[in-house]
């Protein structure tokens, strides 16, 4: 699957991968009325928006970029229409030709791991018949509990060609609480990168590997020390945007090949209309500036891997 | 919330919790059929099956326990329909006066826990009108974020009086591989506890906090360790049974109070009908033999607090 990614990266020179977070402060008022005024105040009505927020901003950016990310966190919110929403959302990606990473972030015990992997990059047998729950092509996954939590995602990439990534180091504020804590001469994230490029050595699918990892855009200094420990390892790259990250800062995610990264964008593109930057699209236009949104930041972070060059 | 779960623990002596994992290898035959008979071959054939599957195990043992822990996995492996049948699963058990601890292990950067915590154990808006998504009462949460992934979930639980309980040393065979490397003088496994016992400290609910932990059983040593560490902090202990833990390990897990802990057990409880000592019952009976399993781990768990005192 990571070669697939990879492929799609290099037709469309887009390093990039679109979050579709859809917050019930983010959907524009026409979408929430129509899905009002069709399921009434209901999370079915909001369900229906989310929808319909997503494939607007997918038709207007599909061509430019290789692969979406929904969090699934953003529809579970919205309880069992939420989850239709995430399921509706993956597979029009899909029929768009986008790679879809399921923003999940799961790990459990290895049966309950082997569970999840099975419902969202695997498949389910009943009776004769095989379907596939959720169909993400790629997932996130929680590395708390060691290898036999990650394990069951690796065998299912092996078995059905999918990937994962693995988180590392996260880009939210606190995540050096633990992660950055030095055990012995290393960090955790360090270690835990170790071990990233352990479990992806079995699952090589071209130059790199279906296991990925996620370091945040917001941690550089890290970011360039994981790049070196883990060569055959993609980075998927969140942070950039909303949370601070900028284009320069990204560098150092990159390998010499100019591949290696995927750098996230969530509310920087799909609320872009909210942004004064973008306001002159309007809200009824919210997917155009969603589209310039990508655009401008093609541009910043084709700019800055030229520039680093 | 830990003070409701503690009333329902003492009025029924009983401090355990039946984890509600429905594996399709457990799932009776006859269940299968009438879910495939109604739905034809598909997941909501499944799914309607685990809801009979669960229903039958709940009416045969509310009186008995105070809690019941879904694997929200073991459903969401069954896509949508999974969703579906874990919501009335939820709702079912709460209908019976018990508990309801969601094992979801979520957590991510601020604003998405904040999304997990409001679709499970929270609200959501929809115009005028206010849902509980998935309206669990506590759920289960993975700290490798630090702080601002947990946070979230605190602030909900102290907003509608709800609880959480945190991953600190899980189950697992390979949960040591981070959880225990050490870290100055301690090992990870503490860190994430003390941080636990900070956490907890502005969520109390009585002697107790809404904020617990999660301490697999197969560890007792540890288990000895974190109970000292956290004294006001409610441990959830997994992995009794099938994953090796017994009656006699838990002991250290319980303060001086009697309680502190309470210990689930999953396939021991739902497939016992599928285990030697109770095949007696058939596989028709699958509930009475559950129940009869909660029965011999209650007797188990008492002895094992009485001996220990």
């Amino acid at each position: 699957m990571i070669s697939k990614l990879i492929q799609e990266i290099e037709k469309k020179d887009a390093p990039i991968v679109v979050g579709l977070d859809p917050q019930l402060g983010f959907l524009p008022k026409h979408l929430m009325e129509q899905g009002i005024k069709e399921y009434g105040e209901s999370l079915e009505a909001v369900a229906a928006a989310v929808f319909e927020f997503n494939k607007a901003i997918i038709d207007a950016t599909y061509d430019l970029i290789p692969a979406v990310k929904p969090q699934v966190a953003m529809y579970e919110q919205f309880g069992v229409s939420g989850m239709v929403a995430y399921r509706e959302t993956v597979e029009y990606a899909k029929s768009k030709g986008l790679v879809v990473i399921g923003d999940i972030k799961r790990g459990d015990i290895g049966s309950t791991s082997g569970a999840y992997a099975a419902g969202h990059i695997g498949t389910v047998q009943v009776g004769g018949k095989t379907f596939l729950p959720f169909d993400e092509d790629m997932v996130t996954v929680n590395p708390y509990l060691g290898s036999d939590g990650v394990k069951p995602f690796i065998d299912v990439c092996n078995k059905n060609d999918r990937g994962i990534f693995v988180l590392v180091k996260t880009s939210n504020p606190s995540s050096g609480e633990f992660q950055d804590q030095k055990i012995g001469e290393k960090t955790l994230y360090e270690m835990v990168g170790e071990k990233v490029a352990e479990w992806g050595a079995d699952s090589m699918d071209g130059a790199y590997s279906n296991v990925g990892a996620v370091v945040g855009a917001t941690y550089p200094e890290q970011g360039r020390v994981l790049r070196k420990l883990m060569p055959h390892t993609y980075i998927l790259v969140p942070g950039y945007g909303a949370q601070g990250g900028k284009g320069e800062d990204l560098v150092d995610f990159f390998n010499e090949d100019g591949l290696g990264a995927i750098v996230n964008s969530s509310r920087g593109i799909i609320a872009a209309y909210t942004k004064s930057d973008y306001a002159k699209f309007g809200e009824k236009h919210f997917a155009d500036a969603s589209r310039q949104a990508v655009v401008d930041m093609l541009a910043d972070i084709r700019g800055a891997i030229a520039a680093g060059k």
